[in-house]
C-alpha cells in the first residue's frame, strides 16, 4: 500500500525561524511554500532524496498545530505516507476498522490528493495518506 | 548533507502489539528485528520505499525510549537523515554550533554509523544521522 515516506510534517511556532535553522545547519534550500486556510497552516516544503520535510506554523492558536504546540511544544508532528490511490487505500483502512479523520479524500498541499487516519489508530502516530498530483 | 529520510522511529510500548498493527492495517512485513542494549530499545524495521519505519520498545523505563513514553505518551520519537559520512556531517553541524548528543559516531541497529543531535537544536525534534553500512 506504501510507496514512500512522502512527509515528515514538523510543528514550529515560526516558519521564518525555522526556514532559517533549517538552512543554516542543515543546508536545505525551501522548495515550496504554500498558506492552507481549511487546515490552519502555512507551510513550506524541503526535499530530502524521495521525502519532504514540511514545517507547519499555525494561523493562530485555536488551530490543529496550533492546539499541538500548546498541549505538546513543537516538533514531529505527523508523517505522511504515499500511496499510488488515496480513495483506494482510505477503503482498505477502512475495511481493516481503521479509525479516520478523513472517510474521503480531500486536497492537501501542491495540490496533492491527502487523508488523515485518527492517531488513535496508530498509536499516538498521526498519519497522512498521500496521492501525489 | 541530507540524501534521504532514512528512518521515522516509533515509541511503542509492546513491539509485538505494533508489529501486528503494522501487518493488520498497512501490509507492512518486518525486515529486521533487534536488540541494541546501549540504546535500551528492541526494534523491528519496515521498508517502506526509500526509507525505513523503525518501532521501537523500550527494554524498561529507565531507559530514553521508556521515559520518552513516560513524559508523551508513544508515538513519533526521532527522525533519522541519510548522510554519506556522518563524521563528516558531525564536524559540519559542530561548527554551525549545533548542539549534539553524540560529539563523536556510534554503531546503531543493522551495524550503521549513527549519531544524534540534541532536540534542542532542531525545534524539539530529535534528530539522527545515519550512514548505511
Amino acid at each position: 500500500m506504501l510507496t514512500e515516506i512522502d512527509h515528515i510534517g514538523i510543528a514550529v511556532p515560526s516558519l521564518d525561524d525555522a526556514v532559517e535553522l533549517y538552512r543554516a545547519t542543515l543546508g536545505l534550500a525551501p522548495l515550496h511554500a504554500e498558506k492552507i486556510e481549511s487546515q490552519g497552516v502555512r507551510e513550506v516544503l524541503f526535499k530530502v532524496g524521495s521525502s519532504y520535510v514540511q514545517l507547519l506554523e499555525p494561523l493562530g492558536p485555536d488551530t490543529p498545530v496550533g492546539r499541538f504546540i500548546e498541549r505538546r511544544g513543537p516538533g514531529l508532528h505527523h508523517v505522511g505516507y504515499r500511496v499510488e490511490d488515496v480513495t483506494a487505500s482510505l477503503a482498505e483502512l477502512k475495511e481493516r476498522g481503521v479509525r479516520l479523520v478523513d472517510e474521503v479524500p480531500r486536497i492537501g498541499s501542491m495540490g496533492n490528493t491527502i487523508a488523515f487516519a485518527h492517531p488513535e489508530a496508530f498509536g499516538g502516530v498521526l498519519v497522512e495518506l498521500v496521492e501525489a498530483r
